[in-house]
């Protein structure tokens, strides 16, 4: 331990080490819940890649795990620490390298934080899709490292569509460039998306080079209240069967809806079953959103209230903000599922969580990335009451498994971290697992970088 | 050598088992010039899963090295037989095994031939973008293992982002799945878009999950002809940096230029440096075309024609479809360079590249999907001339050394195969190189899988 934070002295300032045991618990873990989180020996801030590598070296030497952190938003306790680990901070590494519309490409740091970057290439005209609803707070380090989505990504993709080329640390500290700086290259296998989701297990991003699109125009939304979700999923699927590009199509379950209603006095009557969110950002949104409308009226919907301008939109794509927020509020703790399935699926899937909460006697709202099959169950609980505590994880497992039955996947956006361990395994078998474990052992022989994650 | 082809008959009928030396050696290579090529101990047709795991676990039996084949388009040798191989072609195992427009996906067997698979997705209103030029030749599994593009691209991106999800043959006959049919998933390392590119050097794809787009409006295109390759890239990456989404954006240089001339009589002024073509799939692609024909005439344009209706835009884009079948005529053999730079860089990609012709005193055109940067250079050269071909080889490498230069990578889309495997390694450099070599060695460690491709 001392010999530790001696070597990791001899290449990083002081204020760059942060021993104080009380200042070091505080970034044991990420918003998970019901994950176990040890306690980091030292946490360093980094403002160069060559502290970085510094950083891994003394890690290699001693033999002392290693754990990436960004914001520590996630939702899968990918960045919680492992005891007497070093936690490896990106928050002081946030510097924006190049903003580059020629080329439509970014070049940052990985603390830079999600909301900060979207809004310098917007002041370029340029746009950087993956919006995680953490957007303000999470870093693009973590961004890459889970894979995050968003609402936008049923009509622009995932992070993993935007990462052209990384420079990585690699565990025993040397450099390594993947990628290009290019739109187009297939030199060799592909070593950028292999990092993309890796949960910081592979190697340390310490530069990233992302792809931006041009500005899109402002986006009109329409609110439509069905008497089921089995109506509002036949609508979806209809919407996205007619080759509509909405660039937003959310859902909201009675359980959500009621929840926000109570918080918020929206006003939605209680006859409804399923609130869905479409908008468009097309050079004619009133006339797609003409379009959805009728589709959504032949599935069954009782209302559908069209935006007429963008302040109006915004009104209606409030009740999705306020979603989880309202969750929040019925118990103490909440944990979030992640399950995507094919979006013919999507009604099962949310009856079936229904039946799982009842069955369970607990709250579970949803809320979903609609149009891309991605839901997030919402499980409510009071972590103080044993019982319910244990329902709650049970039920958490049990949507998981729902979501495999239906041909889905575990985590569509939030990861695997610990908590998603055993159904990952489930999810791509034997042989899967034993390919990504060689995977690992190629780029972190000693299982160094963040240990114990994923798998 | 008896004992393999009878190990092969255990699970395979006759009619799939090709033995006669005549017909084997027909199958030795693709269309890259300059490649060795082996002589195969045995093609073997599978039209079953089950086939292909027999013909795996008999390679790791008896240690025989195993070549998948599509339709051996490929332009980087990656295809090549090596001696006593067993050649995996996969032409019979080409059925279409679903489309579905509420998911917007296609699962095909490898061996569907890509025009095939976009005419049958079109008849459901859906479209499948990758479009090499091969197109009506080229197989799904080929575009997979080499990453291929096309013209649309510089819209609707790679191969690699239509991938959803495979099933692998690995080399001692187990079955992996990878990915998924949703929409979206980050379960574990991304093993889909390891395999997409890897040019059958880690798994043998018999199943992939390939995501749709709803199908496009039809294309309008202009024509614009340039005083210098120097004008018409500043009209590209003006055309880019103000965020318009041509749905093709292609430029053909003088030499390229003159060769269609000669051949078609196409009428084009001897002055004509360089030749752009634009097309717009917009809502309002006439508007489109009015605004890129200003930003041309700007960088100094001499003419530029818009096209009114579909017809014309197909006349204006012939030249382009003709360019490789007129340098090809040149001399009796081509050599295609595929280097992609960034937008920024192409003018003196294309200048440099007219440079290292007239040092070897050879024709080089130059096409390219100029909105990617990605430039083919066409080494025009007779191999019978063992001069000429020594320099034809010479220039072929110097225009993948100022490609890196110019900060860019040797292969845009046609992959390394055996052509390029050298350039590889400059382009990742030995950190990058060990990394590979050691993910090669977790799926293949016997060395079975398309041996001596790629590095
Ligand atoms: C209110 C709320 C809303 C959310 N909404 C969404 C949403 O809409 N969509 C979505 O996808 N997610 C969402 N999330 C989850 C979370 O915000 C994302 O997963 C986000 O990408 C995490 O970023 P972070 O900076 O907080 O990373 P962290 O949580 O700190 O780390 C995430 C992972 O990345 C690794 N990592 C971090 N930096 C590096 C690095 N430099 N090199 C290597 N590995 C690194 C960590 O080790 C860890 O495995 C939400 C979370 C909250 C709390
Ligand atoms: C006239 C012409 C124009 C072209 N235009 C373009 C273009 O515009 N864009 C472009 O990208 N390319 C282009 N190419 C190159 C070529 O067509 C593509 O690389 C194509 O993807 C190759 O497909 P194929 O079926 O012929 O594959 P092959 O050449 O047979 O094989 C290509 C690679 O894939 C591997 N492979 C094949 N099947 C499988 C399988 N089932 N499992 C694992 N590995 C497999 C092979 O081992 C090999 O490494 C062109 C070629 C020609 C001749």
């Amino acid at each position: 331990m001392d010999q530790l934070i001696a070597s990791l002295h001899e290449a990083l300032p002081d204020e760059a080490i942060l021993t104080d045991p009380d200042v070091t618990a505080t970034y044991a873990n990420d918003m998970a819940g019901f994950c176990e989180a040890g306690a980091p020996a030292v946490v360093v801030m980094p403002r160069t890649v060559e502290q970085v590598q510094h950083v891994m070296r003394t890690a290699t030497a001693l033999r002392v795990p290693v754990v990436p952190q960004g914001a520590r938003t996630g939702l899968s306790g990918a960045a919680n620490a492992t005891d007497g680990c070093i936690v490896l901070s990106f928050v002081r590494m946030d510097r924006i390298l190049e903003i580059n519309p020629v080329e439509r490409i970014a070049v940052v740091e990985p603390g830079v934080v999600n909301a900060v970057l979207s809004r310098a290439v917007a002041e370029q005209g340029l746009y950087y899709p993956p919006d995680p609803s953490s957007w303000e707070q999470c870093t693009i380090g973590g961004n890459i490292g889970t894979g995050s989505g968003g609402l936008c990504c049923v009509k622009y993709g995932v992070t993993a569509e935007y990462v052209l080329g990384l420079d990585v640390v690699l565990a025993d500290g040397r450099l390594l460039s993947t990628g290009r700086r290019t739109a187009k290259g297939v030199a060799g296998y592909d070593m950028t998306r292999l990092f993309v989701g890796s949960e910081g297990s592979l190697g340390i991003v310490v530069k990233a080079t992302l792809a931006l699109k041009p500005a899109p125009r402002e986006q009109l939304a329409l609110a439509a209240e069905f008497p089921s979700a089995a109506a509002a999923c036949e609508a979806i699927c209809e919407i996205m069967a007619r080759g509509h590009a909405p660039s937003l199509l959310e859902l909201m379950d009675r359980t959500t809806l009621r929840a926000v209603n109570t918080m918020a006095n929206m006003g939605l009557p209680e006859s409804t079953e399923a609130l869905l969110l479409a908008a468009f950002d097309t050079p004619d949104p009133a006339e797609d959103l003409a379009a959805v409308t009728a589709v959504c009226k032949a599935a069954g919907a009782t209302e559908v209230v069209p935006a007429e301008d963008t302040a109006e939109s915004e009104l209606l794509l409030q009740a999705r903000r306020l979603a989880l927020v309202a969750l929040e509020k019925v118990r103490s703790a909440t944990m979030i599922d992640d399950v995507c399935v094919p979006r013919s699926r999507l009604a099962e899937m949310i009856d079936g969580t229904a039946a799982i909460a009842e069955r369970h006697d607990l709250t579970i709202g949803v809320c979903a990335h609609a149009g891309d099959g991605n839901t997030h169950p919402v499980v409510c609980f009071d972590p103080g009451d044993a019982d319910e505590a244990r329902r709650a994880r049970i039920s958490f497992d049990e949507i998981m498994a729902l979501g495999l039955e239906l041909g889905g996947t575990i985590t569509g956006e939030h990861g695997v971290g610990i908590l998603k361990k055993e159904w990952l395994a489930r999810e791509i078998g034997p042989v899967g697992l034993e390919l990504q474990r060689g995977i690992k052992k190629t780029f972190d022989p000693l299982d160094l970088l963040n240990p114990g994650k994923l798998f």
